[in-house]
């Protein structure tokens, strides 16, 4: 059977989400806690990666198990020997053809942001710093150059790979920014992203605030596809991935009524 | 000249404010950055220890300095040299009878707790768990509850040295708790605090809430002066010292006026 699970992790202590040599990744936290926990090898398949530093609070992964630990004790069984900052926040049963990745339909990032000269101990783990006087930034002309992101565009202008990456259109269904005294939350949900995309965004609209980049930068860099019109990509620290939904797919009840 | 600073810090890598043998404190890094930076012993009279693990938004304290250095300058050139989880927001000059502690005429401190069964990892660092569902709690009766607190009272059962204390009687001015989903604040400000006091109404709060003590736990407690009435003392990560006030004195100008 399959199953799909629902992860949050803080990412400050790890690699990212992918598995790889020489430092720790939470996709290897996670299979090998559950390889030793279901005593058989486990492979999961995210979402997606994240990178070295986001966080993530509903990140998607699934992986195939035919043994018998019932699936509705597996994330609670599993979080009693994972790192304090990784927890398995649900698992639940999928059908066969459901795919973690191919299957996702939208995916919701925050980015989290204040604006102070002097650092904040108490943000500084999970927001980006914009070193300036909070009276520097227009907040106005941020919202403003908001709202020409939601829409399908080619979005290579806000990708660190650039002209190379082949396909860059991408839906973006809602992009919205919200202040609440120094700090900024920007969120955006759309149906895939290029690598650094919302990092990049998130830099261009500081900039616009900061007016170090001119009102109408997204529209300009959308229609250019040029990466130098766009803002610096903003720190991995303040980057979450809240959220990947699936088209509403027929949920398998969890293993007693097939062990019966 | 006497010189007030007001400090932040992330409590997490710390063993508390106050300078001890064989661990790190804030103190002891603050006093060790102001030395080598004014080129003289720099001793710092904080308002109050914080303990270990515990944060602070504004935690004061004052040191006397007769040398050179531009005090406007000062929080921003110790930061440079300061971890990135203690920080100096700001440096003034106060007259040569202002004491940092003694001349407190109340404290701020924020306790934040979230309620889930599942450990949260983008939380756990600075907030407490309560490892219930939230269904499980019952928030009117901690609203209840909190309205006991305010007033003079003598809070020796919200005391962990208890019965050994003197003089227990103090004011609190306000208590209150706001719920947002998960997340309970519970904010209290007063003319003194005794030892886990805020940990302790935290987790008496939580017990209420969750049935595990009767609605009336705080006036019991209060009556009764019985430290055993009384919730658990929660962890030191969910406490923050906000801010301290004085009474409204003489700001002394900065040193130009001084040293035209």
């Amino acid at each position: 059977m399959r199953i799909l699970l629902t992860i949050e992790y803080f990412g400050k202590n790890y690699s990212g989400w992918q598995r790889q040599k020489n430092a720790l990744s939470v996709q290897q936290i996670l299979e090998d806690r559950l390889t030793e926990m279901l005593r058989t090898e486990i492979i999961l398949f995210g979402s997606g990666r994240t990178d070295a530093g986001v966080h993530a609070l509903g990140q998607k992964a699934h992986f195939d198990y035919n043994g018998t630990f019932p699936v509705e004790r597996m994330a609670e069984a599993a979080n009693t020997s994972l790192p304090y900052d990784v927890r398995i926040r649900s698992a639940e049963i999928v059908p066969n053809d459901f795919h973690a990745r191919y299957s996702a339909e939208c995916k919701t990032y925050l980015y989290k942001m204040y604006i102070s000269r002097v650092s904040r101990p108490n943000k500084d783990d999970g927001f980006a710093q914009i070193p300036y006087s909070p009276e520097k930034l227009d907040f106005s002309l941020m919202e403003r150059a908001c709202r020409d992101i939601a829409g399908t565009h080619d979005f290579r202008g806000f990708s660190s790979t650039g002209g190379g990456t082949k396909d860059a259109v991408r839906t973006i269904f809602d992009a919205r920014l919200e202040r609440c005294g120094e700090d900024i939350f920007f969120e955006i949900s759309g149906n895939g992203f290029l690598y650094n995309m919302v990092r990049i965004i998130a830099g261009t609209l500081a900039y616009v605030g900061l007016g170090k980049l001119p009102p109408d930068a997204v529209k300009t860099v959308l229609a250019e596809k040029d990466r130098k019109k766009a803002g610096k990509t903003f720190p991995a620290k303040g980057l979450y991935l809240i959220d990947v939904e699936y088209r509403p797919r027929r949920i398998i009840l969890p293993t007693p009524s097939k062990t019966l």
